[in-house]
């Protein structure tokens, strides 16, 4: 691409490096924003820099704060001896947004993942087992991904915190509301059947 | 969806303005630039700042400059009796790409479309005319998207300049290099034999 301008090749390329972005996507942003009011993209290069330079992660459930201990670790109404161990902030935000989770989190920032060179290290993984041997959990729930990864990383953390006595759990697989039953994979609907769950208790959620 | 961070929510906000972004993107977009180094976000931003503030628009065919008169204009080997109307700096960039095409450009800044309010004095159609009435010009071809608004926007200017003596063209339309013809639509089609070339003509391009 030729461009006719260095202020905009530079624009364009620093943009085309976001993920999913591409040259042409990146392109027809910038020009976006040259059609807009000077302010909107000021706005939007201070909010890039304050972010990236102001923010702060919870020192001890390693989520997102602007606060050296975030709101949900500093609330004292909120279960303290229940953990839910997830992979990143996003899954902090879309359990929240349930209403249904009164406990902590710990954000593991990834999974363990060998072929993207993620080992166990590079995760938030020894704070955690800290936690558990300072013995104030008394409940850990695993709420990561039903994948590969997923699987190795709650395994791995498991057998860290196995000879303390506390319970383990792992968020439920099974058919997602609304969907139809003969769409599902056949793994998620035999997974369904083997943890089935009483009828009276299904009534209560 | 319930943030953490002002930051946070403050950067996702300003991202999700740009077209095609929601929320979810944008957070997916800010929670990748957390996860590099420092350094690539303060380089967009201040990319995107330099861009905004420091960019020109060549005084000539309205094009995207660094300078007064952008590359193309100042070209001594460019065509100057010929010139290419565009809808924006995209279809400059597009158009130079192919390396058919010598003459100048004109950049309109848009289509003619009420339905956006955009008339035609929001476009750079009086300084096109200007070209024309001082004579330096032979040819116009215009290059606009084959929508209604594109045609609307051709016959407006050429109303304009009908009464100044130089050749007007605009673009073909015909089946795409590539293209099956049985998937073609019968509007292009049948423009394409009403304004079929000579065979021979078509072996030169």
């Amino acid at each position: 691409m030729e461009f006719s301008s260095k202020f905009l090749e530079n624009a364009v390329s620093e943009m085309s490096q976001l993920p999913g972005i591409g040259k042409r996507t990146a392109l027809r942003l910038v020009l976006h924003l040259l059609r807009q009011p000077e302010s909107q993209t000021l706005n939007l290069a201070q909010a890039l820099q304050t972010m990236r330079t102001q923010i702060k992660f919870c020192k001890s459930c390693h989520n997102i704060s602007d606060v050296d201990l975030c709101e949900i670790c500093s609330n004292p109404h909120r279960n303290q001896e229940l953990i839910c161990v997830v992979e990143d902030v996003k899954d902090v935000m879309a359990i929240e947004n349930t209403s249904s989770f009164k406990g902590l989190y710990h954000v593991l920032g990834g999974k363990i993942s060998p072929m993207d060179g993620i080992g166990p290290h590079d995760l938030n993984v020894t704070s955690l087992v800290e936690k558990v041997k300072e013995g104030k959990v008394k409940e850990l729930i695993f709420a990561l991904s039903s994948t590969m990864e997923g699987d190795t990383t709650n395994f791995y953390i498991f057998k860290q915190i196995q000879e303390y006595a506390i319970v383990t759990s792992t968020i439920a697989r099974g058919i997602s509301v609304g969907d139809e039953l003969e769409y599902a994979d056949e793994i998620t609907l035999g997974r369904s059947i083997i943890n089935r769950i009483p009828f009276e208790a299904s009534l209560k959620s």
